[in-house]
């Protein structure tokens, strides 16, 4: 018999929003939306949101996740311990250092060195683990055996999904209801997070770039399976294979997965900063492009939610 | 007898609200603001309220005054006309453009192509009037002369001041009447409308680079006076003189003058990037940039209110 995915519902979500924002302020941020009317801005809809989450603590909605992990678990002495060169690793590092709890953080060799400076710069110990990721992932494994620290996963984990399901809570408090979000897919957490959150009150879309088509092709072959992964967004949406977590949750709650050029990334990306002086990085320009290259299609009287997920990037990339 | 002064009151600003979101949709953008907790950025008072006017369409808080200017008068076949080499000419340019007017921008030498080409795109005839600001102006003042065209100010016109007065109405509407505001001042005029907007209901604070010390001079020697201007942020607060308007409503309801140094601003600049993925200009920076230098102190309960009024640069600074 197969073991039961634990399963994040809307009621762990709420229960994760009180746990966060109520109770442990003032780390996490209420971050911004940005509604304007699509003929404003070339879109044939009635209006656009610009839910502006690269604004979160950490440059993207990881803190949620992390955070929510942290707090709902005891922490031994030995801390917190986590695998990743991303977000996900700079988010559990800053969320360890508001808790004060001590982090290992083991990243893979291409880990920039701005990256491990910036782990450092938030008190945790930064470990290469190996030459890629799943390298890096054992040697975290393996150290966490022997310490006991609350291993911390970068999506796959029912109170990672939940923080970034608090995205769905703040948007209905500050907005409304939209019609869809559209959303970056690598992982999967954030989406599982969007999806459990919204449940049917709206239409949950996924994207992902052509070269990261981790829950597409899960979806064409009826199962998570690998993947291979890269091209413009491959930093922060190149999760080989889609989270079981949000493998159940999106099998629930979503419909439509549609791929996307790196080109239309790309323009999409320069355009929010051209435009709407947005310097955001590629997976979170990948919703805005989906609309702008026709992967999308709206209604006409549709109001678009675009999940602006992240910005750590070099911004020198834009000029 | 001296001339009187066209003044600028809130009555002004109420109408300029109405006609230019009420009436003239959807051009402008009402942009967001995002409330943070003081001790979640190092800052000892209640809450920093960052309003993100550099959201604004053209990048800056100047399309406000400049949509106000053209829907307030008769625009003749000749269109409009400006002098100005920075945010002013683009967002004068944008505003026709959306009004479907002609427009001429006339600039200095030195004003960079980058700019030029963008004053183009939003079909602007571009004219560099001479070496430098003046002869443009100059040249400008005689174009007009002759063709007519409606003449517009980049801040020292009663509509212009107006319509950057919305800024104050719209943050009421959106966060509530903060304790304190904090603007940077380069001709005065968004000063001006948020001065007039705000009345006694806050404390407007003037902020200027110490090389830009423009309306710091106008009040050490009791009126507007011409100052030398250079530095960081010269490019958008390097007025030479505080505008007629702007000085009468500041003596009117402005306390505090302070000036902050580039070292500050560019310190602030670079920490609003770092720390909160906001990629703004030197002169959206100063607001901040007083606070954490300690230029401006708040009480401890104060809830501060931070104009972030620009990003027309190169991102490539933040790098």
């Amino acid at each position: 018999m197969p073991e039961l995915t634990p399963q994040v519902t809307r009621a762990d979500i709420v229960r994760a929003q009180a746990r966060m924002f109520d109770d442990f302020k003032p780390f996490l941020r209420r971050t911004p939306v940005q509604k304007l009317a699509g003929s404003a801005i070339g879109l044939e809809c009635a209006e656009v949101w610009f839910k502006l989450e690269q604004l979160q603590v950490g440059g993207s909605f990881k803190a949620r996740g992390m955070l929510n992990r942290l707090l709902s678990n005891v922490i031994p002495g030995s801390g917190v311990i986590i695998a990743s060169g991303g977000n996900a690793g700079i988010a559990c590092a800053q969320a360890a250092n508001a808790l004060g709890v001590t982090c290992e953080v083991y990243v893979p060799e291409l880990c920039p060195p701005a990256k491990q400076q910036k782990l450092a710069s938030l008190g945790a110990t930064v470990i290469v683990g190996g030459a890629f990721y799943p390298q890096a992932l054992q040697a975290c494994l393996d150290r966490q055996r022997s310490t006991g620290a609350l291993l911390v996963h970068a999506y796959d984990q029912p109170e990672v999904v939940a923080g970034a399901g608090t995205l769905a809570l703040e948007i209905e408090a500050q907005a409304g209801i939209p019609d869809s979000v559209l959303v970056s897919v690598g992982g999967g957490g954030l989406i599982a997070g969007l999806a459990a959150g919204f449940e049917d009150r709206t239409r949950v879309v996924a994207l992902e770039p052509e070269l990261c088509p981790t829950l597409f092709e899960a979806r064409r072959q009826r199962q998570p399976v690998d993947v291979d992964v890269g091209g413009i967004a491959a930093d922060s949406l190149g999760a080989r294979r889609i989270g079981r977590i949000a493998w159940d949750v999106t099998e629930k709650w979503v419909r439509q997965s549609l791929l996307v050029s790196d080109e239309a990334i790309r323009a999409a990306q320069l355009w929010l900063w051209r435009e709407m002086r947005l310097a955001v990085e590629p997976a979170a320009a990948l919703p805005l492009a989906a609309m702008q290259c026709g992967a999308y299609v709206p209604r006409a009287d549709e109001k678009v939610c675009l999940i602006v997920c992240g910005a750590n990037f070099d911004p020198a990339a834009l000029a």
